[in-house]
């Protein structure tokens, strides 16, 4: 094979999460007594709700009877599900949409880093950093990044965050073709207030740049002022993409569900000015490349909307809300300086002296086997940070806590 | 948005299955009163075997529990998968692989979707013709299609395969960096032999071509003599990837798992003669972009290589294999020219009279009410054909063989 994507030729060290683990292996093996406590992976610690539950028996009792047996369902996903989300994620929120500008798959994940498909080589890509790694790898695999040097693309458009900002990202100087935001922010846990997402629709619209949004953890915040979804800014649906998931609002990081909102308005041009619907180019990309989600996880995914479902997702989400407070309180009463964590479950945390993000990581799991991760990982402009989740149990929290706080 | 990928724009139509669903959808609101039998795209019928039902249930329960709950999942699949077809699907054929070479996905169809994404923008790309049509259009939407022009893509290398060479493809002329194979093929239903096979590795590794061995349908086989891995023969895994699904072997259309194998002796070269190896690529590839296939997915993935569970999935394939024979036959019968179908599910018929595959899908949707697939959406040489598929029931198939033969 002799024509490959050189691409993957300049794609630094591994992605991140992968190295984490693999270091929190070594140590394990090392010291197979001890018990490792993570905030590391956003992985959430609490089972599936009983709603949930009961509709994965209910279809899988379907796929065992041939009057119910389902195969191959629409790539885009089932009506049933496209619904219940249109209902009560937008319509509830007095967003308007349609629910065939909601495409179901396996994960947010997947999506974001899918969508990139859609731009030209040449496209121009805007950035926070920090940020998380799927933006820039998978347009860096796509050889949109250039050359990789001292942890940055040369053709990617950085927007530092950092708290001389605030964390809030900069309207860029120059004109990106894409912008990817993410709030509640995944590393920071710092959100986008109203005003600042209308500038980045007003900014978007002046000069014709495509906004993804990211907004896998809107769950957490706390305070209506807050957008959960873009759309809520007038205007939006002209310039913006929508990614959303299942895994952390409902538990579902192992049974593998998010969505997708491409409105129908949105179009593009290509570079000789033939115009094209995003709409309809991820819809092929979908039908062509995937072959949807499980119809027992998509039965699953409505449970979540339920009135049962919802109660029950409410309870969990307290639990985290309730660490994240925890976290909040317990670094700042050692005199760490941490941010986010309100209407997020990411803690940012300044390491201590700022020694560099993989040397705190490393003191705490050889220390105080606790497993953060390093904010260098989410970008230049991370270093000197590490993230903090409050996915875990709240007794294992406080445990890690206490740890962290011993090892100062 | 100025920037978007223009591949796109000379995508021709849509996706032939979307297209076949858009006509049977028109003509069912129209005849509302008919009982519209689809023999059209490879969907089983069969309900899941008792052993993944209860491997399902399981599971879920699993999922219900803290103690036993999973969360986030290996990326490449659980080991306890991955090592189950290691020992079934090739240790058992006398093909030695190791465990993580072998990648658990969602379905065949992503995976040879998106593993293009490895190659340059210049690679050469070899194509059965007809062709399942996910290795054309996600090479095209990649940029390596060039221009469409009567059916075909200037660009691509079309190996034509038709009743005058007994639908094998026969080897180029000039040398592809990639070529595409499926055997049993989807959509002739013929296989390729092992001495055909041996052919093709000893061609790939002459001419440092990549072949991407499509073997969906392997459990169709019903003679030893063919190979069900192109692993069977030696070399091969210094010069193909293998793609393997569960859907039709399994019943997993609407539960979505299968795997692909890199072998890590696979190299491949970039322009300026960078060495990688497809393996770390991919392995890059899936853990950036995708967050692995549902464990409950994956548990009912692993009921199908048990004892009871094989015993169970052979019962199903029998009744489609002795649905094909009926197929078969019957279009014999009719004095139809029929191909396929001996270790395949799918049959390969020419249309009467050579008129068109979309006249005779028309005619067989008007008259009979029978849905098949149109050759011609398999590729230029695919044209004069339908194919005609054995997942519907015993009695389904039966009633549309009988009402095809009284519109003939």
């Amino acid at each position: 094979m002799r024509s490959i994507n050189s691409a993957y030729a300049g794609l630094p060290g591994s992605y991140l999460f992968s190295e984490v683990a693999r270091r929190v292996r070594v140590h394990k093996e090392q010291h197979p007594e001890e018990n490792v406590i993570s905030l590391g992976i956003g992985d959430v610690s609490l089972p599936l709700a009983p709603a949930i539950i009961e509709a994965l028996h209910g279809a899988v009792d379907e796929m065992g009877r041939a009057e119910t047996f389902r195969g191959y369902g629409p790539e885009q996903g089932y009506a049933f599900l496209r619904e219940a989300i249109l209902k009560h994620d937008f319509l509830a929120r007095g967003v308007e949409l349609e629910a065939d500008e909601i495409f179901i798959s396996d994960g947010a994940k997947s999506d974001v880093g899918n969508f990139q498909e859609l731009f030209g080589a040449d496209a121009v890509i805007a950035l926070t950093d920090p940020v998380y790694p799927v933006y820039e790898d998978s347009n860096a695999m796509s050889g949109r990044g250039g050359v990789h040097e001292n942890g940055r693309w040369s053709r990617i458009l950085y927007l530092p965050c950092t708290a001389d900002n605030q964390f809030q990202p900069e309207l860029p100087e120059t004109r990106p073709d894409v912008v990817y935001l993410c709030s509640p922010n995944n590393p920071t846990g710092t959100v986008l207030g109203r005003e600042a997402l209308a500038a980045w629709v007003e900014y978007a619209r002046a000069n014709d740049t495509l906004i993804l949004f990211y907004a896998a953890y809107e769950a957490f915040i706390r305070d209506d002022a807050v957008p959960h979804s873009i759309y809520e800014i007038p205007g939006a649906d002209e310039v913006a993409v929508e990614f959303r998931s299942l895994s952390k609002t409902a538990g579902f990081t192992g049974l593998r569900c998010g969505y997708t909102v491409v409105p129908k308005k949105l179009r593009a041009r290509t570079a000789d000015g033939h115009e094209l619907s995003l709409h309809d180019m991820w819809l092929r990309r979908q039908c062509t490349k995937y072959n949807g989600c499980p119809y027992i996880v998509q039965r699953a995914a409505e449970a979540a909307f339920t009135e049962p479902g919802r109660t029950q997702l409410l309870e969990a989400l307290s639990v985290y809300q309730t660490n994240a407070d925890m976290m909040l309180k317990a670094c700042r009463d050692m005199g760490l300086r941490a941010f986010g964590g309100v209407h997020s479950p990411y803690v940012w945390l300044e390491t201590p002296g700022h020694v560099s993000s993989w040397s705190f990581f490393d003191h705490l799991l050889e220390k105080a086997a606790v497993v953060c991760t390093p904010g260098s990982g989410f970008g230049a402009s991370g270093e000197g940070y590490v993230r903090l989740t409050a996915f875990n149990t709240p007794a294992l929290t406080r445990e890690a806590l206490e740890r962290i706080s011993r090892v100062l």
